[in-house]
């Protein structure tokens, strides 16, 4: 998506130690209109899938799914990172270490909301390893649900976690694949 | 909100220990078609009142906010529960007592996506004792920016956050208020 490089080269700043800052558009600050454009073209992409539900995991995901489920016309459900007193004791649980906070984490959701019959489209805001990806897919597999692909706004190709994905038979839509990127210079796949 | 009171009632359960668990549709399981709808109303309520951004908190209000501000036509910005890499260290923060989880936790946005010149809405899932507004409304202060009031989508009434904020002037509409519920029945306040 063209779009989504554009919004990178003119509002991204890459850091020291691989890290794009793109929280004033993508998910700090949410600029809505850019945002929403985005949803409705990965929704355009999954249209004929035979979407059921869209699965995100908190917290800077949540609103690119939010509007792409919007799009699509099903419903979402976000993972929690974190057990806490509002969920019940049944759920599916999947143990993934994040590369942004260097840390493993549980990540859960209740049995009642991922079902048999579901075919899941995961949506996060960035794909570098994979493991966000790889953790929801354990916990769809758990389910005995089917999934349909993922989408990221933002592909860190250099890190290999979509293409490993790629390599599997998975649809993986990025809207952005950023081949390198260092303070000067930020080159994206051809796609 | 009708509506609101009635998907209470249909799909919400009242747990031990003032726990309303509506992660069915509202904050786990999105239902994206409600949900949406519900948006829709809080937006035509504030739509004459000059809004140019939408706050929330990471993480459970995130959906209802994102649709909001789409409906609003304004950015949505999202105050995070901890600091990490991917912000900067220029930034706005607040202490918050969080009901669900039992802790203290720092809010922190950076402070490039709140400006003098904003007029904020406050959008969250709950509102309960309000700490979670109260931590919100700290941070506009110290942007200098202007609250233009706040929407939750379920206040619990009993526990009294809401009056409160109302008797300082401050606009706040709640889709729902329930004024007692136990594990038998749920009363809302007639609005």
């Amino acid at each position: 998506m063209k779009l989504m490089e554009e919004k990178i080269l003119s509002d991204g700043k890459v850091l020291p130690g691989n890290i794009l800052r793109v929280g004033g558009f993508l998910n700090q600050q949410i600029d809505t209109d850019f945002i929403s454009k985005a949803a409705e073209y990965c929704a355009e992409l999954y249209k004929n899938d035979r979407v059921t539900k869209v699965l995100t995991i908190e917290a800077s995901g949540i609103p690119l799914a939010t509007l792409i489920a919007f799009y699509l016309g099903v419903n979402e459900v976000v993972v929690k990172k974190h057990a806490s007193s509002n969920l019940s004791d049944n759920l599916y649980t999947a143990e993934i270490a994040s590369f942004t906070h260097s840390n493993v984490y549980t990540a859960v959701v209740d049995k009642e909301y991922i079902k048999k019959n579901d075919r899941i489209l995961i949506v996060d805001d960035f794909l570098a390893c994979g493991n966000a990806i790889r953790g929801l897919m354990k916990i769809i597999d758990q389910a005995g649900a089917e999934l349909a692909g993922c989408v990221a706004a933002i592909e860190k190709g250099f890190q290999g976690g979509g293409d490993s994905l790629r390599a599997e038979g998975i649809r993986v839509e990025s809207l952005a694949i950023i081949e390198s990127m260092d303070e000067e210079k930020i080159t994206f796949r051809k796609q």
